[in-house]
């Protein structure tokens, strides 16, 4: 029995996703760039794709920019939108919970001068409206949050934060990393009156190496990758035709059902965090109603090294994550888990669950069932 | 009949690259950084491309890095290079000639305050190595050439000018644009003597989005893509395993029977030449012997508009290129066709044909045959 619960991480990619991307491999393989009609059915795809995505997010589709994922995504946005505006301030905003990709574009830009205010959060991993309205300032030129926190599943306050970000300063451009939202939850950049938002592809059961950039219209954003021009000079490079159409294929699955999906989700989460909480020494880290994201339980086992505890479940067939995985394996200390008061004994002790549409109760019982056998025994050795 | 002649383009992706990429997507789909068997089992698939790839290469597996395909390999050598040398030198060399992916981030850093030759071509599209000698400085911390030229298929001499360089300057990084000569020729960056080398994937019968850099042990690179420290920290982002694995199989396909398939492309090629030569009014631009390419033929046709040819081709299901499709199909004038002198009324009259192993006898029939026809009737029409 396979039972995967590390969907933060990456998922499976849908069948729906897959039939269509063979197609554009080895049959309508074209380069858009291309003049003639393989070329020209290439970029009909792309233009596909871009309604497709625009559509679950009710915006235009000539603001859909595509590319090779998430890390792309935000360093594109962040770089590419303080280089652009630099003149105008250089003064940025962030948090200190944010994605790996996303903190160290700032610490770059740092580098560079610029100067950045990351902000904290409370115990459930959300920012402060009233400690964010402190640190607008005239020469703050960006501000960047996360709408779902990766490790967590915190869900920050996106519309109410941009609504004062532009009272006090109309000229801020607002990013915000819909990495682990998108497919999830509604994202609604228009609405929330931001001005650039970053999706993967892999994590909504589409491709790897595929992502895209929601960028307003009018916004400046000085080019990362440089070359033919493609993409009104966005974004060089051969458009990537069957991932970009297979995440377009896995986004317009996710948002058929939007409601539906979400109650299955939050319904496993319930199941899920009621099994933890009759397990002993084992807490919860984050909110556990459905004001956080429906698919991410963040549960510390007191006494037990998470390392541990990931094997002996993955010998069972589970597979979780310890922290997030998106940091190249190398176990650091998360500062996620820091930033919300997590226990110093508890940092190394702390499984991240991430849940997706294919998972079934089943799979929960399964997880619930293998923790409930395995913690007294590892405890017992731990603490020897 | 579909006859594709725009493998210089884009190729079709081959069925066992295609094959590996499904079983990657739907059932082997761990991220490389998760601690699972999961995770473990997608680190091995990219260890497992490496060694392929290197293989192919004669060089050492850790030194092949995944991009997101040949442009972002062409800026993160350039950029990287340029900006991790910076201090020892502000001198760049390149040519002419080179694709836009190139061009562009030399453009960027002459904005950057870097200073950089271009070498001008003879009429076959070669460096003179003479002008490479005395364009070499004290300062000059790198020198970017293509091996193959993807307009006119010009080979330049990569191990006599990294000899010359690396004589006059040893500090000189070289890079090398392999992009369309990976997979039809040797690529032996070792024996060269150069430090970087770009390839793409979808340019060998590989997936679209994929790519790698050849990076020379102990050469430094300042990296692009910011994040998760993925890939020694010299590109983040979650790898592309399905897309890589693919990429790895189709290079391998390549290089199993390598002169196999370079003779068959070069009777193709030869086939193709002696046919044209039996055309009015038609020249072949560049070698035309077995110094050049053997995939890329650029051909003028005297009085006729490329573009109109291009799509008369098009409509018997005939696939070729007006210069190249690397330029988001903006029509500009070839730097290329100029570089090498040809006649400014012929800028504008010239297709370049480019084959794969894909291509048979039959193909290059169909397509002199058509041209035959349709010459002297589209030479009536733009001459009236």
């Amino acid at each position: 029995m396979e039972v995967y619960l590390d969907n933060s991480a990456t998922t499976r990619c849908s069948e729906r996703a897959c039939g269509l991307m063979v197609e554009l491999l080895t049959k309508d393989y074209g380069n858009p760039s291309s003049l003639h009609m393989k070329g020209v059915e290439a970029e009909r795809y792309i233009d596909e794709a871009k309604k497709k995505i625009a559509k679950t997010m009710k915006v235009s589709p000539k603001e859909i920019f595509f590319t090779s994922g998430g890390t792309e995504s935000n360093n594109l946005a962040i770089i590419g939108a303080a280089m652009a505006y630099r003149r105008a301030g250089q003064h940025i905003i962030t948090t200190s919970i944010e994605h790996a990709s996303v903190l160290a574009p700032m610490q770059f830009l740092e580098e560079q001068g610029f100067s950045v205010t990351y902000l904290p959060v409370d115990r459930h991993g959300v920012i402060s409206l009233e400690e964010l309205r402190d640190a607008v300032r005239e020469d703050t030129i960006l501000v960047s949050l996360m709408q779902v926190n990766n490790e967590v599943g915190a869900v920050e306050p996106i519309a109410e934060a941009a609504a004062i970000i532009k009272e006090i300063n109309p000229n801020t451009r607002i990013h915000v990393d819909a990495i682990q939202a998108y497919g999830k939850m509604a994202v609604t950049p228009k609405e929330w009156n931001i001005d650039l938002l970053s999706v993967s592809g892999h994590k909504i059961h589409g491709p790897k190496g595929t992502g895209f950039l929601w960028i307003r219209e009018k916004t400046k954003l000085k080019p990362q990758m440089l070359g033919g021009g493609q993409q009104k000079g966005m974004r060089s490079g051969t458009e990537n035709v069957p991932a970009i159409a297979g995440m377009a294929e896995a986004a317009a699955e996710c948002y058929e059902d939007l409601a539906g999906h979400a109650e299955h989700l939050y319904r496993l989460r319930e199941h899920f965090i009621e099994g933890v909480h009759g397990l002993a020494e084992t807490s919860v880290n984050g909110r556990e109603d459905r004001n956080g994201a429906p698919h991410i339980v963040s549960v510390s086992f007191a006494g037990v090294r998470s390392e541990v505890l990931l094997h002996a479940l993955e010998e069972r067939g589970i597979y979780v994550s310890a922290g997030s995985a998106c940091s190249s394996n190398k176990p650091a200390v998360s500062r996620t888990l820091q930033g919300i008061g997590v226990k110093q004994e508890l940092l190394d002790a702390t499984l991240r669950f991430s849940f997706s549409v294919y998972n079934t109760q089943e799979d929960i019982d399964a997880a619930l069932r293998a923790l409930e056998e395995l913690l007294p025994a590892l405890r017992r050795f731990t603490r020897r």
